[in-house]
Order: C-alpha cells, then sequence, then structure tokens
C-alpha cells in the first residue's frame, strides 16, 4: 500500500489528471502541486479544448497553484507531473523557483533535460521515473488510439 | 522615415506596450504578433497584476494571437518582443512554430540563446538587436525607479 505522502501516491493522483485528458482526447499529461502534503491544484493537457499550445498541464497548474496561495512563488511546493516537463513548462518552473520536480516518463525528443538541466531553478530538486510505466503508456494508448 | 512594414516600425508598436507595462508598474516587456504585415495581438507583461510569473508579454500575445486565427500554430506570423524571450517564451515559441522572432534587447541572464539556439523551432527565423537602446532603456529606468 502507498503511503498517502509518497511520491508514489501523488503521482497516481498526478495520473488521474492523464486519464481525464485521455477522455478528452488530449494529449494524456496530467500535473498536481502540492504544498504541505495538501494537493492545492489539479491540471491536466488541455492544448485542443482551449486552443492554445500553451496550455500544458503544467502551465495550467502553475498558475492554478499561485492563485490559490495569493503568491507568485512556489517554492515550498512540488510539481508531480506525468511526463517530463517541456522547455517551455521547465523554463515556467523556473520563474515560480518551485521547491521539487517530480516527474513519470521521461520525454525523449522534448523533455528539458535533454536540452540542459540548468533551465530549472538551481534550488529545485529534480526526481524522475516515477510510476513510469503507466505514465508512459498512457502516451503510447492515446497515440496508437490517433494513428489507428 | 520608419517603413509601417519595417522591423523598426513595428518594434515601435511592440514598444508602445512595454511603456504600458512601465506605467502599470510591471518589467516593461511589451510584444506583438504580425501577421501579413496586420498586428493580430498585442500584450506587455502582467506578472504582478496577474501575480503569474508566466504571465509574460509574450505567452500573453501567442495566447491573443491563435485566438484571434482560430488556429493553433502561428507558422506565418512574426514575434516582435522589445526583450529577449526568456527559456519559457522560447519553448512557447517552438510549439507555435513561429516564422519569426524580432527582438530589441538582449538579456544576458535568461535570454533563451543564452542556453541553446534549440529551443525555438528549426523553422523560426531570428533577428536580433532592432531598437534594442530604446527597449534597453526602458528596462534600466524601472529597475533604477525600483531601487529608488
Amino acid at each position: 500500500m502507498l503511503s498517502i505522502f509518497s511520491d508514489e501516491h501523488f503521482m497516481k493522483e498526478a495520473f488521474k489528471e492523464a486519464q481525464k485528458a485521455f477522455d478528452e482526447d488530449e494529449v494524456p499529461v496530467g500535473a498536481i502541486i502540492v504544498c504541505d502534503n495538501k494537493i492545492i491544484a489539479r491540471a491536466h493537457n488541455m492544448t485542443e479544448r482551449l486552443n492554445d499550445v500553451t496550455a500544458h498541464a503544467e502551465m495550467l497548474a502553475f498558475t492554478s497553484a499561485t492563485d490559490y496561495l495569493g503568491g507568485k512563488y512556489l517554492n515550498e511546493c512540488t510539481l508531480y507531473v506525468t511526463l517530463e516537463p517541456c522547455v517551455m513548462c521547465g523554463g515556467a518552473a523556473y520563474w515560480t523557483q518551485l521547491k521539487k520536480v517530480v516527474y513519470g516518463a521521461s520525454d525523449e525528443k522534448r523533455g528539458f533535460s535533454k536540452l540542459s538541466k540548468n533551465i530549472l531553478h538551481p534550488k529545485t530538486e529534480i526526481i524522475s521515473g516515477v510510476q513510469s510505466v503507466i505514465c508512459g503508456e498512457i502516451l503510447t494508448q492515446f497515440f496508437e488510439r490517433k494513428r489507428g
């Protein structure tokens, strides 16, 4: 059984968001933001619905979390996201001064870490590969359905 | 006299947006998006007003332009922005498949080009240093006023 405060537990919550995206025919990526072991924001990719390529799960989650906290910075918060953030989302994470990023599947094409680790804030801790199998499989299923 | 379709002309329009930001006590960066020599989006930095570190002029302009065009891509559009885009905005520009980026002042700290030219889409043309003096001076003035 997963501890309710473990990275695995919170990633499963992010995965629930990815499933919502899948059901809405959006590229299935989900994100949550956790502060003091409490989920303060949930979001999934909405690029199709909003007709906006910047509407990635992480971007929506950052805006939602800062709105909730009333401050611009997330330096006490952890982002859980099912796919490695892209350069845009990594660059946004820098501005939020995020405490920690935990991601599931790696993105070999556009993942921020493929370009430079320096995209994130120097104080941001990075953990990768949490629940990576389910986080990756839902993406594979999505693109197979698209091609199918 | 500036040609009405020159990069200098359009940068002056982006600069007007930076001035609006200055007047609102926001870091003075302005952006416009041009398609077929027509300005289809105008925006300035609103990170303070929106309490959102992702509300850079370019991000707001991208969202506004795609909303106007009704499509997700800006591959026939040029972004004019008074300051070199940061990594986040460069990463967003990648997703929009922007045709051309023209920027004024360079950003020695967080400019995308300091990290990697590959942040933008391979098809995106880059022009720098247009009206760079006025674009840079308004930032200097802003931070001098802040230090007060």
